[in-house]
């Protein structure tokens, strides 16, 4: 069939018709090789923004774009391979334990990672604060360290989903981002050229997240797993708390550090359970019951901090990491951080911590920015504890000659502090399996 | 006050926020000057498309496209100074007739038209047809004939209203095009960079105009009114049938010889009627009572007729096609047309009839084309005429071979020919005045 017209296209869409399949195929292709100018690209964004994609369309749409580039071929390793991606949440280290933790339970972890921007800091960021640590494999080494150590991390390549970072780009300065066919199409297809078997989803709600609401988050959710399905790819997704950042460190080498803690059975509760919760759902993908417990003894056995030095090892990094963080982590001056008041911390405001940890220059304003490994910020208090006259609340990480006023006010107003504690909130709030 | 990032603006006309006036301007003025790049365009005008303008967007909006390029001074005419502009139908020759008209009752008509393309013709093109008529005159030559003749047609100038024209292009490949605010805000930026006092807009409602139905054609004349009203000028919309052709001549040369035919006291009673009810509100809007007396009048006497001629000797035209169109005007070769049955007219498809005059060269498909001023459709029946086995139903004007069968399936198709009579439908819809 001859391709419609580009503007037959948009007008489809805005009109609510359903695009076919064929159209959508010509659509991206056009978009990848520059034939569809960026203006026509832009009004079917903004289309799509208003009228959605049905599950159809869902599904042409994230396998176009998938295969706008190269689609990893992981056959030759014969243990399930399942990956975990999290839409993105201040303090989210989780990958940094999960990914050695399932390793050693017997799955494979080809994880492919992002970087850090805005609010939000990047797993590869992270990796590279301990010296030495290369994200840049090859296809083939990745390949080989996945089959042999069982989990590598690295970055994306130019040759994954180019029609995905074209309009990613694009979506960015049009006003499309906030789409959820969009936004899944964009995740589902990186991840599915990955050449995974199945996919854990860590969708974040809450005030520190992207998706600020549940009904929304649970509709990402939802679209995600739809277009796994039409791959043919096992997925589930796990709707976790963002009200208030994970853990305890937020930054580089203070989230390292807190790794390291969790790796050794220890760490923060919320950084443990969570690693322990997404690790049990990728294990249960892989057909392994047990999962929580598995994950739990492997954390509290040294088994997971041992496949971390692994692959520390095999990624060029400092394997002393694993035994004394804070003689190999680059770590900046420490300032103390008290409360405005005291009282019980009724909130935590995760996007101004991951703004203040920005302006300490741990994070990137655009994409060619470099951070700094070593500033970051500890949270000594979390939601629920009390602080009295005198306590810390954190732990600044910064450069000389100290940090910002703005950075230091990000912080401390982040902490919202009262009389009476506030009603628990759960870390899992939903798991939904397709 | 710093201009807001336009993916900022973008996205407040996305989540349906009000922009700014100042926020237009600064829009407007980018997409002017190329420092809003045209997919940033591009996501405005589909998130227009689908959120609308209010009445103070509008009127901003309007005026910032107004103000991006020359706005014509005629304050040094004394007169009235009152335009019409039509939405666009097929044999919609009543500019021609009417400047004309209008001005041999006093009032100054500064009329800035456009050139065909697709099935409707454009006024510039249909005066082409008149040997050595020139469109292209300087505006200075255009504002001293207007107050030394009392009427001009000339185009538009690239530099009336450039953020017009770019957005325009842009709507067109973009499937943005359908947007009532958009279209008004086209319309009127044009029309009030004329330096007009008053506009009447013929508003075409039916098959064959880009307004299908009454409720939206009424939508866009109380936009337009709005607009109007929001730049000071006295504004009238007059809502008309656009079911079958105006008229009987479909073309250039035919129109030009049918409003001659009008200018006699003669020709098509739609035609005439139209002529009148517009001129009518021309000169209400001028303090001119009695307006339908006074052009019917104009016509009858002659006065038109030598106004026209005035006109057609100022622009550089051939005078003696007002004393006899045929011998002055290219014509093209006569070919009968029969119906394909013998019956009452039901319909005249005038979107067919256009097409049809467009395949035999007498119109546009892409902007660059030229048009073949001698060739055109002249109706011999229109709907409720009776045509009985052997009759005409039209005469086609063509070049050698002859037509070519797809103009023919096309405008013999076109007629709907039944057993019984439609009810009659009025040519004047509604008057709708500020």
């Amino acid at each position: 069939m001859t391709a419609l017209p580009p503007q037959v296209m948009i007008r489809m869409k805005r009109d609510g018709e359903r695009l076919p399949h064929a159209a959508i195929r010509a659509f991206i292709a056009g978009v990848t090789d520059g034939t569809i100018p960026d203006y026509q690209a832009a009004a079917m964004l903004m289309a799509i923004f208003f009228r959605g994609l049905d599950a159809e369309e869902l599904t042409a749409w994230a396998d176009a774009m998938l295969h706008s580039g190269d689609v990893l071929d992981l056959s030759s390793i014969a243990r399930a391979k399942i990956d975990k991606h999290s839409t993105g949440g201040v303090g989210d280290k989780i990958s940094l334990p999960l990914a050695p933790a399932v390793a050693a339970c017997g799955v494979a972890v080809p994880m492919v990672s992002g970087r850090g921007l805005g609010h939000t800091g990047g797993t590869l960021d992270k990796l590279e604060s301990i010296p030495g640590f290369r994200v840049d494999l090859s296809v083939d080494d990745f390949r080989a360290q996945v089959d042999r150590v069982g989990a590598c991390l690295i970055g994306q390549t130019d040759r994954i989903a180019p029609a995905d970072r074209k309009l990613y780009a694009l979506r960015d300065v049009t006003a499309t981002v906030e789409s959820i066919p969009l936004i899944a199409s964009s995740i589902m297809s990186k991840k599915l050229a990955e050449g995974i078997d199945g996919l854990v989803l860590d969708v974040k709600v809450g005030r520190g997240a992207f998706m600020k609401d549940a009904a929304r988050a649970r509709e990402l959710a939802r679209t995600m797993l739809a277009i796994g399905r039409g791959a043919g790819k096992r997925v589930t997704a796990v709707l976790t708390d963002m009200d208030q950042p994970i853990g305890r460190a937020v930054g580089h080498s203070v989230e390292v550090e807190e790794t390291i803690d969790v790796l050794r059975g220890g760490g923060p509760p919320d950084t443990r359970e969570l690693t322990i919760a997404l690790g049990a759902e990728m294990l249960h993908l892989a057909g392994i019951d047990a999962g929580r417990e598995r994950i739990a003894q492997a954390l509290d056995d040294g088994r997971a901090l041992a496949k971390f030095r692994d692959i520390v090892v095999a990624q060029g990094g400092d394997p002393r990491v694993c035994d004394d963080p804070r003689a190999v982590l680059p770590f900046g001056d420490e300032v103390a951080l008290g409360p405005h008041r005291p009282g019980v911390i009724t909130g935590i405001d995760a996007e101004k911590i991951g703004m203040g940890v920005l302006v300490l220059g741990g994070g990137r304003r655009r994409k060619e920015d470099r951070v700094d490994h070593g500033v970051g910020f500890v949270l000594l208090k979390k939601v629920g504890d009390r602080v009295g006259p005198g306590e810390r609340i954190g732990t600044i990480y910064c450069r000389a000659p100290g940090p910002p006023p703005a950075a230091i006010s990000l912080l401390a107003t982040a902490f919202e502090i009262g009389d009476e504690p506030p009603a628990p909130e759960p870390l899992i709030h939903e798991v939904i399996r397709a």
